[in-house]
């Protein structure tokens, strides 16, 4: 496998040991290295493609980060690097990604059990809990996901959060179109004690609501307060009629891979950085 | 108002003052009538419209006895004896029959406070418990259903169960069509222990599946054994990706009105029939 930041990928070997971020090695013959934030991204997804072996059901996730992962996983089946691979697209983006590229594709009706899934996330909390779904695929990379052995998540250090929300971004809920606003305005009472406030994600220039894969509307929770009880917010929100999921994703991550200025850090799951 | 059944508007004000089912006053005069399930229903759907007041913001059910309800709200504003009434229909259908009948409609979005609703259900358990959907509407309803200050259920005696499946008949669960077969067979993992089995809802004679007002699927679940504790179950369900909503009302209905060959009984909450 080609090692695209062998500065990076030498740090990185430090942090899976240690558990905890550790700066390069200051070296004169490794000169520091000023990278984007798609390039950290693209480290992180290529480090996730390592746990990918042949023959396995692969989740492929949404999104810019792991676009790179799918975009890596091609490369290898292209060089007979990686054999026998069958992907589960997440969205109807990263299906045309992957026919694009020639990875072999099923369904989770044919392969209910998926071996390893790779995605991105918008925030990962210090329990390795995320939020996902500012793209608006969060229903379909929920059901792979949770369908998955192993599930890797990728990010750079700018999703790392204290707690769900704290970035001030969006948690995504998503909902029938059917009095959306209803429903809406009874998603920002929920958390009303969370200074939460609840906006109709719309599409293109002329204010139309955004329409999911699935023929549905996103609402954007904003918060300004931690909103505490993750596992009760989770059921209280999908206890209300109109709502078809939202966009935590608690307890499911297996890993976590966050590519930051001073190196890659990989955490297993129930460890917490 | 009208009264279609003397016989049994007689027997029912008895079952109002004692709560239990009373056989109708045995008097010469009065012949036993042998009535049809259609006529239990509508005897059921009249008692109800007898709660509805002018002014009110009323949501409008779906389905054989429902129908029987809406029809004789149309008739009272025909007549002048209601006045003022904005209805919030639960499906396409009983937005159609209500435009039909000449009564004002609105939706949630406009008026998020319901004052009554009157529905039927396909079946209601001991406490109230209601199993609704078989007519394929079950989110809509529950929206407004759960939106209103008082839902008046209406049903023939033969939608009393003992406890939740015991009919034998479905309880229907709304899911995304993406991946049905998947999401049906985590549904029937779900109440192995109840021997469930997991049937999606097909229509017309090609066998296509049958697509809710919302563009979703609906899958029967059929159960040989109770499935217990109802409020988690309904969390397990709701926590699995892929389910927008399912068909048990638990603690949503404010009173039940049972029309049965011995009279018409009507049972107001937390009062175990």
């Amino acid at each position: 496998m080609a090692i695209p930041y062998p500065h990076f990928i030498a740090s990185e070997k430090t942090a899976v040991e240690t558990g905890i971020l550790v700066p390069p090695p200051s070296s004169s013959s490794v000169p520091p290295v000023i990278l984007t934030q798609d390039e950290l991204k693209k480290i992180a997804a290529y480090k996730a493609v390592e746990y990918v072996e042949s023959g396995m059901v692969l989740g492929l996730g949404t999104g810019s980060t792991a676009k790179h992962a799918v975009d890596r996983i091609g490369e290898l089946l292209s060089q007979g690097k990686l054999k026998n691979i069958i992907g589960i697209p997440t969205s109807k983006k990263t299906h045309e990604q992957a026919v694009s590229l020639g990875i072999p594709l099923s369904d989770l009706d044919s392969h209910p059990v998926v071996d390893l899934a790779i995605d991105g996330a918008d925030e990962v909390d210090p329990h390795m809990n995320l939020v996902k779904g500012r793209g608006g695929s969060l229903l379909r990379e929920k059901m792979v996901e949770g369908a998955c052995k192993k599930f890797v998540v990728i990010v750079d250090e700018t999703k790392l959060v204290k707690y769900v929300g704290a970035s001030g971004l969006a948690m995504p809920v998503e909902i029938i179109p059917f009095c959306w606003k209803f429903t809406a305005i009874r998603l920002q009472k929920l958390f009303e004690y969370a200074g939460c406030s609840a906006k109709l994600r719309t599409s293109g220039e002329n204010g139309d609501p955004f329409v999911t894969d699935n023929g549905n509307y996103i609402v954007d929770l904003y918060f300004k307060q931690d909103m505490g009880d993750l596992r009760a917010a989770s059921d209280a929100i999908l206890q209300l009629a109109g709502v078809v999921e939202h966009g935590m994703f608690l307890d499911m991550a297996t890993t976590v891979i966050v590519a930051g200025e001073l190196g890659v850090k990989v955490t297993d799951k129930k460890v917490v950085f």
